[in-house]
This record gives C-alpha cells, structure tokens and sequence, in this order.
C-alpha cells in the first residue's frame, strides 16, 4: 500500500511504440482500416494496478514480467481493465454486425440517417470467393477456380452499382436518408470509433483471432492483436499469446484418459471411454461422436496414440 | 426485513393478462412481429424487492402503486431490474443495427453463417416513401406522392429479387453461407430471443418511442410498451407514460426565466435571455439559437408568451 | 466522414489543467483522498466522436461548445463514453459499500486477504454527529451539541483501538488475515484505482453530489465533480451543472397544472388536482400526498402560488 | 429457424425439481441463507436459444444434452444468459463486498440508512480459527487448537457486544441511521436479492467455488451449485463440472513439454524447460520458478514423472 509515502506528481503512462504510430490507419480487406486514436496506461500500469491489490506484499512476485504472465494465466482480469484504447476503424456492416455483438466497448458510430452513406463496399476478387466447409457448417473451406470466381465477381459489382444507383437516386429525389438506405448491401463499409479496455479487447482477440472466426473480421483482429496491442503491451501481449491462443483445456474426462495414455495403459483407457459413452458401434463402425473426436484432435496434436 | 418471520414455500409470480399472449406474435412492419417468450416478476416483484432495501421501514411509504410511482419518479432503478422479459422478435436488419446498440440486454441471433438468410425483406408500399426533414437532420417528415412513390417501389422489387437471386446463385454454387450473404439489403429480415430487465426495457422505450425515432424501431417500441409491459406491469406503465413520456426537464436557465414569465416579468425575463446570450441579433433579425429555440417551445406548449 | 481526407498522423490529447494535478491527492474527510492517475481524452474528444457519427453534417451545429451543450440536453450520451479518467482513492469501506454499486466501472481494491489492512477508521469530531432526519427516513438533519457529541467521538475511539487491538491479536498470532478481518469496523479505510468513462462518471455524480446523497460519498462526489472533472472537461461540466445539477423534471399532470397556473387559472388547477387525486381531505384537512407535496415544492422555487 | 410455421401459445416454462423449493431457504454459515424466489428458463431453454441462431440447421447438432455440452464446452455463452435467477441472500457484509464484485447482477440490498442493522454478525466456534497460509498468501490452512479458539471466540463476542450496544445507543440517541452504522463489525449480515443469468452465474460459481476462494463466500457459491442450478438445470449443471469445475488449461509451453514426457522424450523436455527460462540453479539447487511449479503439479495429477 502506499498509504505511507507521499504522493509524487505524476507523469502520464505514454508508450513510444505506440505514440509512433497514433492516428496510422494500418489497411484491412480491400478499403477497411484499423487506427489508434488514443490509449491510456500500458504493462506499467497492469502492474501498478496489481499493485493496489496486493498492498506491499507483492513485493515477492517478483518482477513486473512475471506478475503480468501470473494475472495473465490465473485470470486475474482487473488489472488488465486498467488499460484502455480507442480506435478508429473502417470496416464493411456485415463484419461490423458480429464485432458490435461484444457489448463491453464504447461505440460511436458514422450515422446514415444524418449523413450519406459512405460510398464503398467490400468487393470480392476472382479468387477470393470461399467454399462452403463440408465439416464446419459455419465455415468455408477452399476457393473457386478464377472462372467461377470471375463471374462471381462480375455480379458483385452489377449488384454494388445497381443498390448505389437505386440509393443515390432517392436521396437526389429527396427520400428521407434514414430510409434510402435501407436497400445497400451488408458489404457497405461503416466507420466507427471504439474504446475498450485491454481485458475485454483481450476476449475479443482470443475470440475473433480463433481459425473459426468469419475471416473477414479475423483479419481486423489480427491487426489489432499483432499491430497494435504487441506495440502497447508487448509483455501482456506475449503472455496472451502463450496462456491464451496457444493454450488448450482439458476436460476431466480427458484428463483421466490422457493420464493413462501417458503412461501407456490403453487398454484401461479404451474401457473408459467406453464408460462415457464415447464408443457406440453401428454395423462394427464406430459411429461419429464430438466429445471423442475433438479428445482425438488433441492427442494428435500431442503425438499420443488413440488405442480404439 | 423479513429476518424474523418464518420463509414459506413461495409460488412463482405469474401475470394473468400476460400469460393469455405468451408466444402469440404482435404483427410489426410488413413482415415482422414480437413476441413473448417468458418473463419473471411482475408489479408486485418491484414492490418486493424494494421492501428488501427498505426493511420494515417501507411500510409507510404505503401502497404499492404509491410505491412504484415513487420509485420510477426518483430513478430508483434498481426494484425494476428485478424483472425481466424474453421477447423473440423478427425485424429488418437494419433496425435491428440500432436495436443492438442497446447493450444491456441478452441477445440470441438467427446465424446467417449457419443457416440460410431468411426469404424476406422489408418492402416499401407506394405511400410509405418519406421525404426527408428540413430542419431535422435525421428524421422524415411528410410522404411522396402515389406516382413517384409507385417508381420507388418497383425500382425496390427490382433490387430485391436481384440481390436474392445471386444470394441463391451463390449459394447454389457453394459459396460459404457467410460470403454468400455479404450482398444481402440492409432491409433483410432477421430474428432474435432478445431478453432485458424490466429498466433496461423502459429505457429503450423512452428512447426508441420518441418521436424522432427512427419510423421502423418506433414501430416496434410501441408495440412493446402498448401491448406488452401495459399487460405485464400496468402499474409500472402507468407510472413511466406520466413520468417518462410526458414529461419534461427544464435547465437551470430555463427555470429561472420560467419563474419570471409566470409572474409576468417579460422584461426581466428578456433581460435574463440576453445575458444567457439566447438574443443576437443580426440586421435587426434574431438570429437562430437551439437553446433558446427550444426553451419557445416549451413555453409554447405551456401556453406561455415569449416576450421577445 | 473522414473517408476523403488523408489521415495524418495524431499526438496525444492532453488536458494541461489535468497534466498540472496528475497524482496530487485532493483531501476527502478526515484520512482519505482522491488523486487522478491518468485520463484518456478531453472536451475535444467528445467533440470528435460526436462527429463521427454526425460526419459531415455536423459542421453545421456549430462551435464545440454548443454541441457539447447539445449533446448533453438531449442524452446522446456515447460521445461522453469516448473519455476516460482513471482514480485512486481512500475511502471509507462503508462509503464505498455504496460506491461500488456502480457496476459501469473498472476497480482494482487494496486486498485485506493479502495484505494488512490498513490502520485507518473515520473518525467523528464531537461536532459532526447528526440527528436522523425527522422526514426523510434515510437522510439527517442537524449536529448534536458538544457535550453529547464528546461522549460519542469518545465511545468511537474506544471500539475503534478495541478493534484494532483484537485485529492485531489475531494476526499475531497467526489467524489468517482473511479471517482476521472479519471484525473490522465499516469506518475502516480501504484503497482502490477506480476507472471509468465520463458519462458514467457524470451519472455517478448526479446521484452522489444530490444533496439526499450520505454526507461520506458526497463529499468525495463534490471533489471529484468541482476539482477534477471541472479542469477535465470544463465545458462538458458547465454544460453538466446547467442540464442535470441545476435542472428538474415536470411530469405530464405537473406541466398541467403549470400551464394553468402560470395563465392565472388557479380555479381549473384545483379541479385537475382533484382528478390526479391529490386533494383528498380527512376532517377538512388536505392529508399529505407526495406527488402532490413534490409539485408544492417545485411551485415554491418558481414563486408560482399554489391555490389550494 | 421458425418463420415457416405458424406460432402456438406457449406456456411458460416451469422446473418441478425448483418449484418445490421456491422460497425454501438453505442455511449457510451461522446464521445466513439462500432462497430462490423466482426464475426464468431451463435446460430447455437453452436449446431454445441455440436453435434460433442456428437455424433449421440445428436439428444434425442432435439431442438436447449433446448441443448443451457443445455450447458449455466452446464458450458459445449466450444461450445460458436465456435463462435468469433471482435469489435472496442473507451473508455477512464482508462476504457481500467479495459477492458485489460480480457487475454482471441485478441487486436490491437491504439498506442500513432506511432501516435499522440487522442484529446479527458471523460469529466463529473455538474450532474454526484458521491459520494464515504459508504458501498462499490470501489463504487459509488448518485450524488453532481449541484453548486458543476459545480465547479468540471470547474476544469476538466481547466486539460483537460492544460494537452493537454503541451502534444501539446511538440510535437510540437520535444519530442518523447512516452514521450510527459507521462502526458496525464487518460480519454484521445483509441481506439482498440478486439476480443473474445462468451464464454469469456459471461464471461466478467457477471463481467462488475455486478451493483458492475465501470459505465464507465458498460456502455459498457451493449451496447455490449444487443445491440450486443442479435442481434448476441438470444438464448444464453436469456439463459445467465437468468442463469447467474439473477442467484444465495448458499453456503452448505445457503442450510442448506434455508432448515429449508422453512420448517418454524426458531428456528433451529438460532441453526446452531449460529454455523456457525454468531451470535456473543457484549453488547446484533449482531456484523456485512459479510457472514450473504449476506444471510440476499438473504431471503430478496426471502421475507423470518429471526429468528435473
């Protein structure tokens, strides 16, 4: 606690890696950006707010790195709410509907019924039309061929210009602008400014980044993620990366089957699995079970061996 | 408090006049409609919970419609957020982008990365065109004549099946579900389990039956309040339509010059105005000031004569 | 809309009369303190936010000031969301028992499981007792005389070294502090960094600077608003005493009557006071009705007569 | 999705197991409690929501307790904030200033400036004196003997009886309520009604039910678990102890390591922890390492020999 020391003056936390780029759009997608408009507090700060909790006991936990990976790791998120940015972003509505989903920020948002609506929307290139997943059902998979993709995009571009005629010739007849609008395509870009604090932006990156996220919006992630929170808290960053994207949880059920996989009893590990129902035969196959198949994904990626 | 007596077994709290519509759906728009899924508390759970703050102190604040009234006028907010209401809705994307900025509320959305859009999209009938407010920036006042409005319509049903035939087009092809839909209007419908405390719930009405409101959301607002939150609370509504809708603020300025104009001191009361900075004149014209702009109407509304 | 002009790169918005401050705690009772430790923003950012969403229409409204004026009156709070302050405090836990209350906030409190807990309670001059208020079951009125109040601020430092005294035990004697704690008095000091965006702060100061507010967390209110958020963002506060300080809400019945009273029509006002039920009497005397008592009160501070 | 078929009435949805203890209050601590007083949804209701974002898709997800599972396990959190609990608690305040951290709940709390202070606080038998953790340091582990809890309890019923005859006294003089209360100990206990969605509540429970959480509060968060969500919604209830309560994270670090000790590569392993930073030697001893330690206690849950 530092009820016993005088309070000093303080200087504003700034970030020089940060400062140097404050206010440049970093692109995203064909006519999208991401820039940072302003920021308070940095690692400094996580640590400093630890540091009210704690009292002067914290001391021992020795140095700010360790202590940020220990909040990190254990969940220790108000800390991390001690920061906050606010960026300025360019971004098509349709990825804008899912981002504004995470209610936590503060949002000011470019308004079409004051003003036009902005003259862009996201175009698709030949070879940028994605297949839908066969396993994902939310997903894509793949790309067509430039043929296909070409006459996707010829289309594409018919439909753009068809809605900003329609659109631009209601609001030059005089239609009120909060209705003109209401034929534009999803892929319209919007602008927005959006403040939010390093532990939820953390959530939103462990979300969004994640190889099941729409790409579209993933793309802005990344650029948050690797261009802007690694520049402004390069060691919450670095421990985000380790405890959080890279991490992969267990449940009990797994836990009991990869203790004994590790210690090579596959045999008691196949009567387990059977215990909860992960081994149902049809015709001598075993049929598709999600629990079991996502535990096998894990042991692949851990090089173990699946004994069923 | 209720420490000393004895708890007995408690009966939920259910709302006959609400229970006689619970998942009947209340047409909206075109082609959209609300509906209750469930709720939890009533007029009587507002009363409760604000015996539990109050102790047995309360008992003099006597009845409940005194009560709630009380409550709802001095913002005690909290007694209202101990109910709450699950509505399914079906709106146009488009004001749904508005419904959601509203961000205390739970939210289950109709995925248009998982399933198929819906069919539909919020058309336009020749008389429905409105023309653009002149000294609203962002609202609509008046409608277009049957001829140019019949123009518009068809030029909408146009853009519609275009932009739905290459959706499907797409679709048909297999593009993933989540590019497929990039072109889709904004006038879309979508649907939603939307579920909000019974504060949370009067907020967005006051804010969204508001007569600058956006037509579309308005639509819904009041068929929320009208139909619904007046059968779930009736007291509650009755309190909030005197002390929300109806009612209005007066500033510190306004105050003091509404004092004087009920006396009748108009010339103080100009004196006051030009020291407020409300009277500059421009060519011997007034020139426009909001602030006082809106102090005339008020003072219109009252019946009060503006003195300069 | 900025989608035309080249962004340019952006320095950091500060507030030099905050930057002169930064750290220095402001004295709050007998032991506590608010200090600023950073802050994200200024009058201009609101500014700015505002005219994202407006994009180039705004230029119209005008000079910042007004808009800030405007955005203020009409609750288009999300600009106010844009800044952001961040607090150290020393408080006492009974006050910040309510303080806490405001969920809209990030908090880091000083930690009496790790750490000792501070060895601070508020305590009472003889002069600072108050009486209950005889009508308002939840305020006070008036001080006790020296004498009595001696007697008072005497039993309070008894029970406070007491307290102490037996906390120290504990911990001596190695009982854990989470436990240990257990006994301290409400009066007991206790720390956090609080942050939080200047829309929720300007929330929390309505309510906490509201002259029902507890003396304790008023006058933390009371700095906060006059010595931090005033050099912050001095027009958004001007604009904050006139439309929400010094401001009142009339009701739908009360701007009635007011209408007919400022018109001279006391004789209807008294029939339409019936009709709202406020006139009812028992043995010819009117009996007390709060709606009816709060619009006398309003009355009384217009110098408008009542007629009943 | 349901726009094809036409609506039904629907009736509430009710849970047998929770209705027959609406009301029914479970004893905590000495003299607390936790109530139901009224819910919102099931584990059907759960599946409701899921089904309308997903669509007609759903229906391959299979059976209800498959889709639960699925939902609980990869975080898709909004369809178990469709259902809603509202609950009366009696706790001692200093428990209550842990539990009012959670931001994400409604609460109406009884106040001590409306009412007299309930006249009762924690109190703790010779054999519940717990000693400060050594290796935690905001734990507790093992108990004092009973001579010296028996002293401890005698210290803590002299407080208990001081601190309430000054606050008795006071009242008794004519001290405001909200001063009177200023020294009351912080076991004197609260009550409140608290309200929360099933997916906070989950989330609440995995902290409070945590063994690191402080007994008090542990106490509760176990009776709400497995006396109420267990009742209310067995199926996510089950799913949560299973994915959350018994689940566990593993770093990118852990996986790399756990991947070799699998695979009975102990050698390399050492190589990459040396790496890690993990095997620092002071004088021919490891010095401690806390991001070891923790895995050194994962291998050894899973009976994995350590090559360090």
């Amino acid at each position: 606690m530092e009820d016993e020391k005088k309070f000093e003056k303080l200087e504003p936390i700034r970030v020089k890696a940060l400062d140097d780029i404050l206010g440049v759009p970093f692109k995203v997608l064909d006519d999208g950006f991401v820039r940072v408009v302003d920021y308070l507090g940095s690692d400094e700060s996580i640590v400093q707010a630890a540091r009210v909790s704690y009292g002067k006991g914290t001391k021992q936990i020795s140095q700010d790195r360790g202590l940020i990976r220990y909040l990190l790791r254990h969940r220790h998120t108000t800390p991390f709410e001690m920061c906050e940015i606010k960026l300025h972003i360019r971004i098509p509505m349709d990825a804008w509907r899912q981002w504004i989903r995470h209610r936590t920020a503060n949002v000011n948002e470019y308004s079409t019924r004051y003003s036009l609506a902005i003259e862009s929307a996201q175009t698709t290139n030949p070879d940028q039309w994605r297949m839908q997943s066969s396993d994902n059902k939310q997903g894509s998979s793949g790309f067509f061929d430039l043929e296909q993709g070409q006459k996707m995009s010829d289309d594409e571009k018919f439909l753009h210009e068809k809605a900003r005629e329609i659109y631009d010739n209601r609001v030059a007849q005089g239609v009120a602008r909060e209705q003109a609008r209401k034929d534009l395509p999803l892929s319209t870009y919007t602008e927005a400014y959006w403040k939010i604090d390093l532990h939820n932006l953390l959530h939103f990156l462990e979300l969004r980044m994640e190889k099941n996220a729409q790409l579209e919006i993933r793309e802005y992630a990344n650029v948050i993620g690797r261009e802007i929170v690694k520049r402004w808290a390069p060691i919450a960053w670095e421990a985000f990366e380790e405890y959080a994207l890279k991490s992969k949880e267990f449940s009990g059920f797994e836990l009991e089957l990869l203790s004994l996989l590790a210690n090579s009893k596959g045999d008691e590990a196949k009567i387990k699995a059977g215990e909860f129902g992960w081994l149902k035969y049809k015709e001598e196959k075993l049929t598709f079970n999600m629990e079991r198949w996502e535990f096998e994904n894990k042991m692949k990626d851990l090089k173990i061996e699946i004994p069923w």
